[in-house]
Protein backbone atom coordinates (compact mmCIF):
# COMPACT_ATOMS: atom_id res chain seq x y z
CA UNK A 1 0.00 0.00 0.00
CA UNK A 2 3.16 2.21 0.65
CA UNK A 3 4.67 1.45 -2.34
CA UNK A 4 1.42 2.48 -4.38
CA UNK A 5 0.90 5.67 -2.79
CA UNK A 6 4.94 6.14 -4.55
CA UNK A 7 6.80 5.79 -1.31
CA UNK A 8 10.37 3.94 -1.68
CA UNK A 9 10.27 1.36 1.02
CA UNK A 10 12.52 0.73 3.62
CA UNK A 11 11.40 -2.56 5.52
CA UNK A 12 11.93 -3.11 9.34
CA UNK A 13 11.69 -6.93 11.22
CA UNK A 14 12.20 -7.63 14.66
CA UNK A 15 14.64 -10.52 15.37
CA UNK A 16 12.52 -10.82 19.41
CA UNK A 17 12.78 -14.09 20.65
CA UNK A 18 9.59 -15.67 18.73
CA UNK A 19 8.97 -18.86 18.61
CA UNK A 20 7.79 -18.05 15.10
CA UNK A 21 11.57 -17.52 14.08
CA UNK A 22 10.48 -18.36 10.37
CA UNK A 23 8.68 -15.31 9.66
CA UNK A 24 12.68 -13.39 9.59
CA UNK A 25 13.50 -15.49 7.06
CA UNK A 26 10.42 -14.82 5.23
CA UNK A 27 10.65 -11.52 5.44
CA UNK A 28 13.41 -11.45 3.46
CA UNK A 29 11.62 -12.98 0.88
CA UNK A 30 8.71 -10.97 0.72
CA UNK A 31 10.98 -7.61 0.96
CA UNK A 32 12.69 -8.51 -2.01
CA UNK A 33 9.68 -9.80 -3.78
CA UNK A 34 8.02 -6.06 -3.25
CA UNK A 35 11.23 -4.18 -4.32
CA UNK A 36 12.58 -2.94 -1.01
CA UNK A 37 15.55 -0.11 -1.32
CA UNK A 38 16.94 -1.47 1.91
CA UNK A 39 15.54 -4.08 4.42
CA UNK A 40 16.61 -4.66 8.08
CA UNK A 41 16.36 -7.44 10.38
CA UNK A 42 17.26 -6.09 13.93
CA UNK A 43 17.96 -7.98 16.59
CA UNK A 44 16.01 -7.28 20.20
CA UNK A 45 15.61 -9.61 22.74
CA UNK A 46 12.71 -9.51 24.42
CA UNK A 47 13.17 -12.60 26.36
CA UNK A 48 15.37 -10.53 28.57
CA UNK A 49 12.09 -9.52 30.45
CA UNK A 50 9.50 -12.51 30.28
CA UNK A 51 6.27 -12.58 30.41
CA UNK A 52 4.68 -13.88 26.56
CA UNK A 53 3.39 -16.79 25.20
CA UNK A 54 5.02 -15.54 22.02
CA UNK A 55 8.26 -15.66 23.55
CA UNK A 56 8.38 -17.60 26.86
CA UNK A 57 7.35 -21.42 26.94
CA UNK A 58 3.68 -20.77 27.55
CA UNK A 59 1.24 -22.91 25.21
CA UNK A 60 0.17 -20.62 22.48
CA UNK A 61 -3.86 -21.76 22.72
CA UNK A 62 -4.94 -23.77 19.77
CA UNK A 63 -8.39 -24.99 18.29
CA UNK A 64 -10.57 -22.01 20.10
CA UNK A 65 -12.86 -21.98 17.38
CA UNK A 66 -13.64 -17.98 16.74
CA UNK A 67 -11.57 -16.33 19.12
CA UNK A 68 -12.63 -14.06 21.84
CA UNK A 69 -11.99 -10.56 19.85
CA UNK A 70 -12.23 -8.82 23.70
CA UNK A 71 -10.04 -10.64 26.14
CA UNK A 72 -6.65 -9.53 25.87
CA UNK A 73 -4.59 -12.41 24.35
CA UNK A 74 -1.83 -14.52 26.48
CA UNK A 75 0.07 -14.18 23.12
CA UNK A 76 0.46 -10.41 24.13
CA UNK A 77 3.87 -9.34 24.43
CA UNK A 78 4.54 -6.20 26.56
CA UNK A 79 4.76 -2.69 24.65
CA UNK A 80 5.86 -4.29 22.03
CA UNK A 81 4.60 -2.24 19.55
CA UNK A 82 5.66 0.89 21.20
CA UNK A 83 9.43 -0.68 20.72
CA UNK A 84 8.57 -1.36 17.49
CA UNK A 85 7.71 1.98 16.28
CA UNK A 86 10.62 3.63 18.52
CA UNK A 87 13.08 1.76 16.52
CA UNK A 88 11.13 2.51 13.04
CA UNK A 89 11.25 6.61 14.29
CA UNK A 90 15.08 6.20 14.31
CA UNK A 91 15.65 4.62 11.38
CA UNK A 92 13.13 7.17 9.78
CA UNK A 93 15.18 9.97 11.26
CA UNK A 94 18.46 8.25 10.08
CA UNK A 95 16.30 8.13 6.52
CA UNK A 96 14.49 11.72 6.59
CA UNK A 97 11.87 9.65 5.85
CA UNK A 98 8.58 11.18 6.23
CA UNK A 99 6.63 8.13 6.75
CA UNK A 100 6.22 4.61 8.89
CA UNK A 101 3.66 2.19 7.86
CA UNK A 102 2.95 -0.04 10.31
CA UNK A 103 0.46 -3.46 9.57
CA UNK A 104 -1.48 -2.99 13.06
CA UNK A 105 -5.15 -3.89 12.59
CA UNK A 106 -7.82 -3.02 15.58
CA UNK A 107 -11.11 -5.05 13.97
CA UNK A 108 -9.79 -8.65 13.89
CA UNK A 109 -8.11 -8.29 17.21
CA UNK A 110 -9.06 -5.81 19.42
CA UNK A 111 -7.44 -7.54 22.36
CA UNK A 112 -4.20 -6.11 21.55
CA UNK A 113 -3.91 -2.66 23.32
CA UNK A 114 -0.83 -1.67 21.13
CA UNK A 115 -2.52 -2.34 17.84
CA UNK A 116 -5.61 0.00 18.38
CA UNK A 117 -5.99 3.76 16.94
CA UNK A 118 -5.47 5.19 20.31
CA UNK A 119 -2.02 3.85 20.60
CA UNK A 120 -1.52 4.80 16.90
CA UNK A 121 -2.04 8.40 17.90
CA UNK A 122 -0.61 8.38 20.61
CA UNK A 123 2.74 7.55 19.51
CA UNK A 124 2.64 10.30 16.51
CA UNK A 125 1.77 12.83 19.28
CA UNK A 126 5.42 11.12 20.93
CA UNK A 127 6.71 11.04 17.06
CA UNK A 128 6.34 14.83 17.24
CA UNK A 129 8.13 15.76 20.05
CA UNK A 130 11.20 12.93 19.99
CA UNK A 131 13.31 13.62 17.42
CA UNK A 132 15.75 15.79 15.63
CA UNK A 133 13.57 16.07 12.78
CA UNK A 134 10.37 16.35 14.12
CA UNK A 135 11.96 19.69 16.00
CA UNK A 136 12.75 20.40 12.52
CA UNK A 137 9.40 19.89 10.90
CA UNK A 138 10.30 17.30 9.14
CA UNK A 139 9.31 14.28 11.22
CA UNK A 140 6.98 11.10 10.08
CA UNK A 141 3.74 10.55 10.04
CA UNK A 142 2.55 7.03 11.42
CA UNK A 143 -0.11 5.28 8.80
CA UNK A 144 -1.50 2.17 10.11
CA UNK A 145 -3.52 1.53 6.74
CA UNK A 146 -4.87 -1.56 7.81
CA UNK A 147 -6.19 -0.30 11.00
CA UNK A 148 -10.26 -0.16 10.61
CA UNK A 149 -9.83 -2.74 7.71
CA UNK A 150 -11.80 -6.55 7.93
CA UNK A 151 -9.66 -9.59 7.44
CA UNK A 152 -11.56 -10.17 4.44
CA UNK A 153 -11.10 -6.52 3.32
CA UNK A 154 -7.70 -6.57 3.57
CA UNK A 155 -6.84 -9.66 1.62
CA UNK A 156 -8.76 -8.40 -1.26
CA UNK A 157 -6.47 -5.52 -0.81
CA UNK A 158 -3.40 -7.44 -0.98
CA UNK A 159 -4.86 -9.37 -4.22
CA UNK A 160 -5.28 -6.07 -6.10
CA UNK A 161 -1.58 -5.11 -4.91
CA UNK A 162 -0.44 -8.80 -6.24
CA UNK A 163 0.56 -9.50 -3.11
CA UNK A 164 1.55 -13.27 -3.35
CA UNK A 165 -0.28 -14.77 -0.01
CA UNK A 166 1.26 -18.23 -0.50
CA UNK A 167 4.65 -16.90 1.00
CA UNK A 168 3.07 -15.53 3.75
CA UNK A 169 1.04 -16.69 6.47
CA UNK A 170 0.23 -15.38 9.91
CA UNK A 171 1.30 -18.31 12.55
CA UNK A 172 1.69 -17.93 15.65
CA UNK A 173 3.33 -21.67 16.07
CA UNK A 174 4.59 -22.61 13.13
CA UNK A 175 5.69 -26.50 11.79
CA UNK A 176 9.12 -25.07 9.95
CA UNK A 177 7.37 -23.13 7.34
CA UNK A 178 4.04 -24.15 7.46
CA UNK A 179 0.97 -22.80 9.35
CA UNK A 180 -0.30 -24.73 12.13
CA UNK A 181 -3.99 -23.55 11.01
CA UNK A 182 -5.12 -24.02 14.79
CA UNK A 183 -3.33 -20.97 16.70
CA UNK A 184 -6.16 -17.77 16.49
CA UNK A 185 -3.91 -16.05 13.80
CA UNK A 186 -4.48 -18.54 11.72
CA UNK A 187 -8.05 -19.09 11.94
CA UNK A 188 -8.61 -15.48 11.58
CA UNK A 189 -6.64 -15.41 8.04
CA UNK A 190 -8.76 -18.40 7.27
CA UNK A 191 -12.07 -17.02 8.07
CA UNK A 192 -10.68 -13.65 6.08
CA UNK A 193 -10.15 -16.20 2.89
CA UNK A 194 -13.26 -17.57 3.48
CA UNK A 195 -14.92 -13.99 3.87
CA UNK A 196 -13.48 -12.63 0.52
CA UNK A 197 -14.64 -15.36 -1.18
CA UNK A 198 -11.18 -16.58 -2.61
CA UNK A 199 -8.82 -19.27 -2.18
CA UNK A 200 -6.38 -19.72 1.12
CA UNK A 201 -3.37 -20.35 -0.60
CA UNK A 202 -1.25 -20.71 2.95
CA UNK A 203 0.72 -23.85 2.93
CA UNK A 204 -0.76 -25.37 6.29
CA UNK A 205 1.15 -28.40 8.01
CA UNK A 206 -0.78 -31.72 8.24
CA UNK A 207 -2.91 -32.40 10.91
CA UNK A 208 -1.46 -34.81 13.47
CA UNK A 209 -1.53 -38.07 12.00
CA UNK A 210 -4.01 -36.80 9.20
CA UNK A 211 -3.92 -36.04 5.78
CA UNK A 212 -1.93 -34.19 3.63
CA UNK A 213 -4.31 -31.29 2.24
CA UNK A 214 -2.68 -28.46 2.62
CA UNK A 215 -5.32 -26.42 1.14
CA UNK A 216 -7.40 -26.04 4.53
CA UNK A 217 -6.38 -25.68 8.36
CA UNK A 218 -6.68 -29.01 9.70
CA UNK A 219 -9.78 -29.25 11.87
CA UNK B 1 15.58 9.27 44.40
CA UNK B 2 13.54 6.73 43.73
CA UNK B 3 14.66 4.92 46.86
CA UNK B 4 13.96 7.85 49.26
CA UNK B 5 10.38 7.58 47.95
CA UNK B 6 10.59 4.09 48.99
CA UNK B 7 10.47 2.34 45.25
CA UNK B 8 12.18 -1.39 45.24
CA UNK B 9 14.51 -0.54 42.34
CA UNK B 10 14.79 -2.27 39.09
CA UNK B 11 17.44 -0.63 36.36
CA UNK B 12 18.19 -0.55 33.29
CA UNK B 13 21.27 -0.11 31.25
CA UNK B 14 21.71 -0.19 27.29
CA UNK B 15 24.10 -1.56 25.60
CA UNK B 16 23.05 0.58 22.06
CA UNK B 17 26.86 0.40 20.57
CA UNK B 18 27.96 3.84 22.49
CA UNK B 19 31.87 4.61 22.37
CA UNK B 20 31.59 5.05 25.56
CA UNK B 21 30.56 1.00 26.86
CA UNK B 22 32.70 1.27 30.20
CA UNK B 23 29.48 2.85 31.41
CA UNK B 24 28.40 -0.48 31.49
CA UNK B 25 30.44 -1.88 33.52
CA UNK B 26 29.92 1.23 35.77
CA UNK B 27 26.09 0.67 36.04
CA UNK B 28 26.86 -2.76 37.69
CA UNK B 29 28.62 -0.55 40.41
CA UNK B 30 26.14 1.69 40.72
CA UNK B 31 23.16 -0.41 40.40
CA UNK B 32 24.97 -3.00 43.09
CA UNK B 33 25.85 -0.19 45.93
CA UNK B 34 22.48 1.39 45.60
CA UNK B 35 20.79 -1.46 46.20
CA UNK B 36 19.49 -2.68 43.31
CA UNK B 37 16.62 -5.35 43.46
CA UNK B 38 17.45 -6.53 40.11
CA UNK B 39 19.80 -5.04 37.11
CA UNK B 40 19.43 -5.73 33.55
CA UNK B 41 21.85 -5.02 31.00
CA UNK B 42 19.77 -4.50 27.60
CA UNK B 43 21.44 -5.20 24.06
CA UNK B 44 20.16 -2.84 21.48
CA UNK B 45 22.34 -1.98 18.28
CA UNK B 46 21.28 0.72 16.86
CA UNK B 47 24.39 1.10 14.74
CA UNK B 48 22.20 -0.49 12.28
CA UNK B 49 20.93 2.55 11.61
CA UNK B 50 23.72 4.58 11.74
CA UNK B 51 23.79 8.43 12.40
CA UNK B 52 25.64 9.49 15.60
CA UNK B 53 28.16 10.87 17.32
CA UNK B 54 28.16 8.09 19.78
CA UNK B 55 27.83 5.33 18.05
CA UNK B 56 29.71 6.45 14.29
CA UNK B 57 33.02 7.52 13.88
CA UNK B 58 31.98 10.90 14.05
CA UNK B 59 34.63 12.81 16.47
CA UNK B 60 33.08 14.04 19.85
CA UNK B 61 33.17 17.49 19.74
CA UNK B 62 36.08 18.95 22.14
CA UNK B 63 37.26 21.76 24.66
CA UNK B 64 34.40 24.24 23.19
CA UNK B 65 34.15 25.92 26.47
CA UNK B 66 30.24 26.81 27.17
CA UNK B 67 28.61 23.96 25.43
CA UNK B 68 25.96 25.63 23.30
CA UNK B 69 22.91 24.68 25.14
CA UNK B 70 20.07 25.53 21.98
CA UNK B 71 21.00 23.58 19.00
CA UNK B 72 21.32 20.04 18.99
CA UNK B 73 24.43 18.40 19.62
CA UNK B 74 25.99 16.03 17.13
CA UNK B 75 25.93 13.38 19.83
CA UNK B 76 21.91 13.29 19.56
CA UNK B 77 20.80 9.30 18.94
CA UNK B 78 17.85 9.64 16.93
CA UNK B 79 15.41 8.45 18.79
CA UNK B 80 17.35 6.93 21.55
CA UNK B 81 15.29 7.93 24.91
CA UNK B 82 12.39 6.88 22.79
CA UNK B 83 13.59 3.38 22.38
CA UNK B 84 15.21 3.34 25.96
CA UNK B 85 11.75 4.03 27.59
CA UNK B 86 9.93 1.59 25.08
CA UNK B 87 11.66 -0.85 26.52
CA UNK B 88 11.62 -0.14 30.63
CA UNK B 89 7.59 0.24 29.82
CA UNK B 90 7.37 -3.52 28.50
CA UNK B 91 9.92 -4.18 31.97
CA UNK B 92 7.59 -2.75 34.03
CA UNK B 93 4.52 -4.21 32.95
CA UNK B 94 6.04 -7.97 33.63
CA UNK B 95 7.23 -6.18 37.13
CA UNK B 96 3.75 -5.13 37.13
CA UNK B 97 5.69 -1.60 38.29
CA UNK B 98 3.49 1.85 38.42
CA UNK B 99 6.83 4.19 38.37
CA UNK B 100 9.40 4.72 35.58
CA UNK B 101 12.66 6.95 36.81
CA UNK B 102 14.43 8.48 33.65
CA UNK B 103 17.46 10.95 34.54
CA UNK B 104 16.73 13.05 31.94
CA UNK B 105 17.62 16.89 32.27
CA UNK B 106 16.11 19.70 30.04
CA UNK B 107 17.67 22.31 31.74
CA UNK B 108 21.90 22.09 31.28
CA UNK B 109 21.20 20.41 27.74
CA UNK B 110 18.33 21.59 26.46
CA UNK B 111 19.44 20.85 22.86
CA UNK B 112 18.20 17.01 23.31
CA UNK B 113 14.56 17.10 21.93
CA UNK B 114 14.22 13.91 23.96
CA UNK B 115 15.33 15.24 26.83
CA UNK B 116 12.16 18.07 27.26
CA UNK B 117 9.51 17.97 29.25
CA UNK B 118 6.86 17.96 25.91
CA UNK B 119 8.37 14.53 25.43
CA UNK B 120 8.16 13.22 28.63
CA UNK B 121 4.51 14.37 28.52
CA UNK B 122 4.59 12.68 25.36
CA UNK B 123 5.37 9.38 26.40
CA UNK B 124 3.24 9.37 29.71
CA UNK B 125 0.26 10.01 26.98
CA UNK B 126 1.87 6.44 25.03
CA UNK B 127 2.04 4.81 27.96
CA UNK B 128 -1.49 5.62 28.94
CA UNK B 129 -2.47 3.29 25.72
CA UNK B 130 -0.17 1.12 25.36
CA UNK B 131 -0.04 -1.50 27.63
CA UNK B 132 -2.09 -4.15 28.57
CA UNK B 133 -1.42 -2.94 32.25
CA UNK B 134 -2.58 0.43 31.25
CA UNK B 135 -6.05 -0.65 29.68
CA UNK B 136 -6.57 -2.05 33.07
CA UNK B 137 -5.40 1.05 34.92
CA UNK B 138 -2.58 -0.31 36.25
CA UNK B 139 -0.06 1.27 33.97
CA UNK B 140 2.76 3.11 35.33
CA UNK B 141 3.81 7.15 35.84
CA UNK B 142 6.76 8.49 33.99
CA UNK B 143 9.13 10.27 36.88
CA UNK B 144 12.05 12.89 35.07
CA UNK B 145 12.77 14.32 38.70
CA UNK B 146 16.05 15.95 37.42
CA UNK B 147 14.55 17.34 34.39
CA UNK B 148 13.92 20.85 35.59
CA UNK B 149 17.14 20.64 37.94
CA UNK B 150 20.58 22.38 37.43
CA UNK B 151 23.51 20.44 37.32
CA UNK B 152 24.89 21.91 40.49
CA UNK B 153 21.39 21.20 41.85
CA UNK B 154 21.58 17.38 40.64
CA UNK B 155 24.96 17.80 42.15
CA UNK B 156 23.75 18.85 45.38
CA UNK B 157 20.83 15.93 45.71
CA UNK B 158 23.20 13.42 45.06
CA UNK B 159 25.16 14.09 47.83
CA UNK B 160 22.36 14.30 50.43
CA UNK B 161 21.79 11.05 48.89
CA UNK B 162 25.33 9.73 49.73
CA UNK B 163 26.11 9.45 46.07
CA UNK B 164 29.50 8.19 45.34
CA UNK B 165 30.45 10.23 42.30
CA UNK B 166 33.95 9.32 41.94
CA UNK B 167 32.39 5.74 40.62
CA UNK B 168 30.75 7.75 38.03
CA UNK B 169 31.59 10.29 35.72
CA UNK B 170 29.41 11.87 32.43
CA UNK B 171 32.34 11.29 29.32
CA UNK B 172 31.35 11.01 25.94
CA UNK B 173 34.30 10.20 25.20
CA UNK B 174 36.75 8.15 28.02
CA UNK B 175 40.10 6.60 28.17
CA UNK B 176 39.29 3.42 30.20
CA UNK B 177 37.23 4.39 32.79
CA UNK B 178 38.82 7.49 33.21
CA UNK B 179 36.66 11.06 32.03
CA UNK B 180 38.16 13.07 29.31
CA UNK B 181 37.72 16.41 30.93
CA UNK B 182 37.22 18.29 27.31
CA UNK B 183 33.89 16.64 25.51
CA UNK B 184 30.54 19.07 26.66
CA UNK B 185 29.26 16.48 29.01
CA UNK B 186 32.41 16.66 31.35
CA UNK B 187 32.29 20.42 31.30
CA UNK B 188 28.91 20.65 32.41
CA UNK B 189 29.09 18.01 35.02
CA UNK B 190 32.62 19.82 36.07
CA UNK B 191 30.84 23.42 35.96
CA UNK B 192 27.96 21.43 38.39
CA UNK B 193 30.52 21.09 40.65
CA UNK B 194 32.29 24.15 40.71
CA UNK B 195 28.32 26.15 41.09
CA UNK B 196 28.05 23.74 43.84
CA UNK B 197 30.69 24.44 45.29
CA UNK B 198 32.06 20.72 46.45
CA UNK B 199 34.98 19.29 45.03
CA UNK B 200 34.58 17.30 41.87
CA UNK B 201 35.81 13.82 42.79
CA UNK B 202 35.27 12.43 38.94
CA UNK B 203 38.44 10.62 37.89
CA UNK B 204 40.10 12.60 34.89
CA UNK B 205 42.40 11.20 32.23
CA UNK B 206 45.78 13.25 32.28
CA UNK B 207 46.06 15.92 29.87
CA UNK B 208 48.67 14.76 26.70
CA UNK B 209 51.52 14.84 27.77
CA UNK B 210 50.68 16.43 30.31
CA UNK B 211 50.69 16.34 34.47
CA UNK B 212 48.76 13.42 36.37
CA UNK B 213 46.67 16.12 38.50
CA UNK B 214 43.03 14.34 38.66
CA UNK B 215 41.29 16.68 40.37
CA UNK B 216 40.34 19.30 37.62
CA UNK B 217 39.41 18.22 34.32
CA UNK B 218 42.19 18.87 31.63
CA UNK B 219 42.84 22.28 30.52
Amino acid sequence: MARREGFDCYCITFAYGQRHAVELEASRTVAARLGAKAHRIVDIDLRVFGGSALTDAIDVPKDRGQPDMQTIPVTYIPARNSIFLAYALAWAEVLNSRAIFVGVNAVDYSGYPDCRPEFIAAFQQLANYATKAAVEGKGPTIYAPLIHMSKAGIIRTGLELRVDYSITHSCYDPHGDLACGRCDSCIIRHQGFLEAGVPDPTRYAPPMGGSADRSRPPK
